[in-house]
């Protein structure tokens, strides 16, 4: 495949005529070729129309077409081999193994989901059979299933060129529930955005699926990317990136005649707490992992460690001595684009030039412009309760260690933030009594906690949540990672006495798509 | 019990102060005794700290207790006996054996959220076992369980006084859910809902659940009603009534810090397609069908088939005539309050003064000033398809029959509808090839779509939906009846490599609730 800077709409590529732009090589800041055309009014209107044409045949292609769709989606991506590798590192400046550990995501969660659409158990197919004698009046014939929402709006993000862009989890779990998706790709990386839309265009076309199954659109946001939200075809939005773009993605949509759910994750800091005893046997060991989450990928992760919360003491001395010597030792690391590496540089700034907060260390000095320098930071609990900028989110490696009096006032403290998509405990048996009292502070305001690690690993399974209540996301009753993201796209229908030959296949008395469902109540294992 | 005109917060009768005011007879339009007092700021202000305190505790109550909490609630509003018919039978003008028939779904609807509880399948219980040996990478062991997203608002209806208000759905998969609640009375029944609350909260009593765990409000809309969603211990809103209020609280909801969920049920017309082959077989006994359902409950229902399409020739003439004859012999009802009947004749007679309308029938003219007289009218697709103001929804028992020249035009109509709680089809065998046309544009913008019958009678049970797209529902992922709606007021939260003693019960290995999970992606049945 080659980089021509086209749009993606539907079966075809396309010159976009609205400005042009040009990928920057992240560690070296040179420009890259070739030119990228912008996506005209005219183009999104095309897009979508093709995307609407699409909604009521792809959502009701079967399941196994639809999952082997997912699957040639993945094995497409793996087909653009090392060209797509080393486009996308030098787009975004992340090492070479995290690229390819990323595609690896990329491919796996798409496989995931074609193993999800198989199984069936998405539709959350119910059926409660008629009761005709019954007093006083009979009971009907009810059955329910998912339906796709209708065309999805995804946004590709700066931080995870792969696994949260073009072909990301949005995109695979919008699919998989039965959505069209046209993605708006991010500028930090262009290139890597039009070779994965080329292999997804493709496996619209391998598989047969109809045109506007996906389409791919360069631009500006304010005209295209908001355009998107604003468009009555448009059913649903995924987004990751900054609050301040979300939100203003969550008002577009909320002011449409029909408003739409979007589901944007936004900020976190990711708040790590560390107990007594863990940091009194541990606070070393801790610390230098802390330092390794803190400054993987330049510590542009939503799940990275930007809060760590502590009961003052030696104990606590000791693991910001232990931490500042790890991050003293790591080197400066390209940032995704000039931009983030600007934002990141003037927050740390801010910090270190606040009257309440102490320059506990900073990692090695830059090599280059476009390297991101580690912070750590300390403050007190007092500090911290008082100013609301000490709760805000940098993005970067940069953490804020705040000094508690005690647990109680560490406790305070955590009910005095914001929803996160990460709590992370750093606990021994004997802590265990004092962790009962935060779980509840934290489940209120968490997607996921965890022991004895830190957030940025994110498992992509059944079992994960990468959400969490505002402004971690903007809406809390969803993950955008793992086999649950399929519910984001999907809402019930209701069939009430229709001939079996006008019922959906999945809910058919004769169950032909052999699938799990729920009779009467109780869930009803597929004969396989 | 004695209908006392006080406020029920926590535990305590609370004589409010702001204002009073009376319960009207809907009949006679006279005043009844008591007076009821208004809640102030204050006591909004205790309200909402007594169900926040309550929340940690109540949603961690086991499935067994939370399950007879919500069975004590039905019993002891059956314990009220003929006091809350009577009372509800006087504010709504309502017949009592609809009341009678209302209590039964209310107190139905409470112990199937029981059984729902007990069954623990909306936990969602989803285990990812470690895999230590995992290459490159050791897999984590990942847990999820949904908990209640907090305090939930409830606005009681005035057109179901019982099942739609202070212990109706909303409250009930609430309540289901581990959710406090905080009922805004409807000012059409306020001696009902004190009854009703006084159940509710002689059941928390009983059962020993924490004080807060519910609370009831009389007082204005606009300071205690608004104050409510504005308050930050809120956490979702459950509402059914008229758009203008369900639109203004979604704003205030969306505006907050926070933002939360509101689930307003709002607005539907609920078109009634009559198909050629039905209509010419056997149009005269849809007809009188249709006018039953028009009228039922004085056409106050969310399901009241406001709209009828067909394709107009002497079929439809025909089913016309028939209507019109049925529902010149239907005696006018009461309707529930003064301010809706005099809505219901305004909108009525905007109808009947538009130039391109023909009233084709109105019902028995009233007796008494507080009765809504049935009317039916008609017009061309042409002008449906013009005037927007054709298509707004009239809260009583009128309808529009719209004469569409071919089905494809009525396809068209359909298309240009809104979201909608239901669809209703009346088919035989030869016009299922045509329907197959029309599913794909029904689901996109129904809840419920039913065959040869009509929409206002909606089942309590597994498979219903009653929901739909905006602006039928403000989110059309839910459903406010039925025992899916437990999941309103979930998000799921995912725990990491926690020690076993740190689990919620859900989530231990050992499974002591006995409640089916999901292991590895696969349920796994409960041996119980």
């Amino acid at each position: 495949m080659n980089i021509a800077g086209n749009l993606l709409i539907g079966h075809s590529m396309v010159r976009g005529n609205q400005g042009t732009s040009y990928a920057i090589d992240a560690a070296t800041g040179e420009q890259m070729e070739p030119a990228f055309g912008g996506a005209s009014q005219q183009h999104l209107d095309a897009t979508c129309a093709l995307a609407w044409q699409a909604f009521d045949i792809y959502r009701e292609t079967s399941l196994e077409p639809r999952a082997q769709f997912l699957e040639r989606i993945a094995s497409n991506i793996l087909d653009l081999g090392d060209e797509l590798i080393e486009r996308c590192v030098r787009e975004s400046g992340l090492p070479r193994a995290r690229i390819e550990g990323e595609r690896a995501r990329t491919v796996g969660q798409l496989r995931m989901f074609a193993d999800v659409v198989r199984d069936g158990d998405f539709v959350g197919a119910r059926i409660d059979p008629p009761q005709p004698d019954r007093k006083p009046l009979p009971r009907v014939d009810l059955r329910l299933r998912h339906i796709a929402l209708g065309p999805v709006a995804v946004f590709g993000a700066s931080n995870f060129p792969l696994a949260f862009s073009v072909a990301g989890g949005d995109t695979a779990s919008a699919l998989a529930a039965g959505c069209p998706v046209i993605v708006k790709a991010h500028s930090a990386h262009p290139g890597t955005s039009e070779l994965v839309g080329m292999a997804v265009q493709q496996a619209v076309k391998d598989c047969g699926m109809p045109e506007g199954t996906f389409s791919l659109l360069f631009g500006s946001g304010r005209e295209i990317g908001q355009g998107l939200v604003r468009d009555a075809r448009i059913k649903a939005v995924g987004f990751t990136g900054s609050r301040g773009a979300g939100t203003e993605l969550i008002a577009i949509a909320a002011e449409r005649p029909e408003p739409i759910p979007v589901y944007a994750e936004m900020s976190s800091i990711n708040p790590v707490l560390l107990f007594p005893h863990a940091m009194q046997s541990r606070g070393d060991a801790i610390a230098r992992a802390f330092v390794q989450s803190l400054t993987l990928g330049a510590g542009q992760f939503c799940t990275n460690p930007g809060l760590v919360l502590a009961v003052d003491g030696p104990a606590l001395d000791g693991f910001i001595r232990a931490a500042a010597a790890a991050l003293g030792d790591v080197q400066a690391a390209t940032m995704l684009t000039p931009g983030i590496h600007m934002t990141f540089e003037r927050a740390v700034a801010t910090f270190a030039g606040h009257p309440d907060v102490v320059t506990e260390a900073r990692g090695a000095a830059p090599t280059s412009q476009s390297q991101g320098q580690g912070a750590l930071f300390s403050t007190t609990d007092v500090a911290f309760r008082e100013h609301e900028a000490l709760k805000e989110e940098i993005f970067g490696s940069s953490s804020l260690v705040v000094r508690c009096r005690d647990l109680q006032s560490m406790l305070e403290l955590v009910e005095s933030l914001e929803g996160q998509l990460t709590s992370a405990l750093h606990i021994d048996e004997e802590d265990h009594e004092a962790v009962r009292r935060f779980l509840p502070a934290l489940e209120r305001r968490t997607g996921r906690i965890l022991v004895n690690g830190f957030g940025t690993g994110v498992e992509v399974g059944h079992a994960m949540v990468h959400g969490g209540p505002y402004p971690a996301t903007a809406d809390g009753r969803s993950t955008s990672v793992g086999s649950l993201a399929i519910q984001r796209f999907l809402r019930p229908v209701s069939y009430q006495d229709l001939p079996e030959s006008l019922l959906p296949e999945a809910l058919k008395t004769s169950n032909p798509l052999a699938i799990n469902r729920r009779i009467d109540g109780k869930i009803s294992l597929a004969q396989r």
